[in-house]
């Protein structure tokens, strides 16, 4: 797959990822080691809350965002976090859901501090099978220039 | 470990967790799954980088931090995150630091759409063993009450 630079993104850009199934036993292998709420690691438990059901932590979804952004996007030598804003998860993500995310180049520019690498700014949806959203956020990364 | 509710909390509260240390091994393991990024993935890769050595996804010091919230908090049925704000990562993780989290309760107040649960406003900080914070957010949780 072609790995993508800062030279290849224009503010407005859309990409849209593959789909990423996730299983009940990687929500509660998930949670068992990052999230051991009772609702993220047991099916009994969890059907007597208020969602009624198994659900994955929201540090999964996010995590699987991150698995499905770097995929798709597929930046020479990575994209850098800077930071995350107004992360939510609007609807849990349950068993056999299957998420997909896209992404859009909110802004972009040349970095002050780092000539090597541009900043942009995204916006990423994460959806599941029936489109409801799992995940919004906005995030900040350093991408690579190419070289002169 | 005593099961915490939100009566049990005021505003201005701190908790302080115990330590998470972060191995080579769980950092490669953690981006494999979730950030296949070459500067997460790879030592020799990561030595050439502006980071000079091998740094965790900015998503496992996340899901450490839930790990190690969690278990400091312990609240009865859990915590039901609501969203997350300003999540920054202003030093990297890297293989063996010690991680530890403090959380304050910033604001705290009755669901009005939950009877059963308070919302608590959070300010987290991870730093690692030397003190340098790895990890900033503000979050937003729904605790449970004490029936009556």
């Amino acid at each position: 797959m072609k790995e993508r630079y800062f030279e290849d993104l224009n503010k407005g850009d859309r990409f849209q990822s593959e789909t990423y199934k996730v299983s009940e036993d990687q929500i509660i292998e998930f949670a068992r080691e990052f999230d051991p709420q009772p609702f993220h690691l047991d099916r009994a438990v969890a059907d007597q809350t208020m969602f009624g059901a198994l659900i994955a932590s929201g540090w999964h979804t996010a995590a699987i965002t991150m698995r499905l952004f770097v995929k798709t996007l597929n930046f020479a030598e990575g994209a850098i976090g800077l930071g995350v804003d107004e992360l939510r998860w609007p609807t849990p993500v349950m068993p056999d859901d299957e998420l997909r995310v896209e992404v859009q180049i909110i802004e972009i520019r040349e970095s002050r501090s780092k000539p090597s690498h541009g900043v942009v700014r995204l916006g990423y949806v994460t959806t599941n099978q029936r489109g409801e959203r799992v995940q919004t956020m906005f995030a900040s990364a350093l991408v690579p220039r190419r070289s002169e």
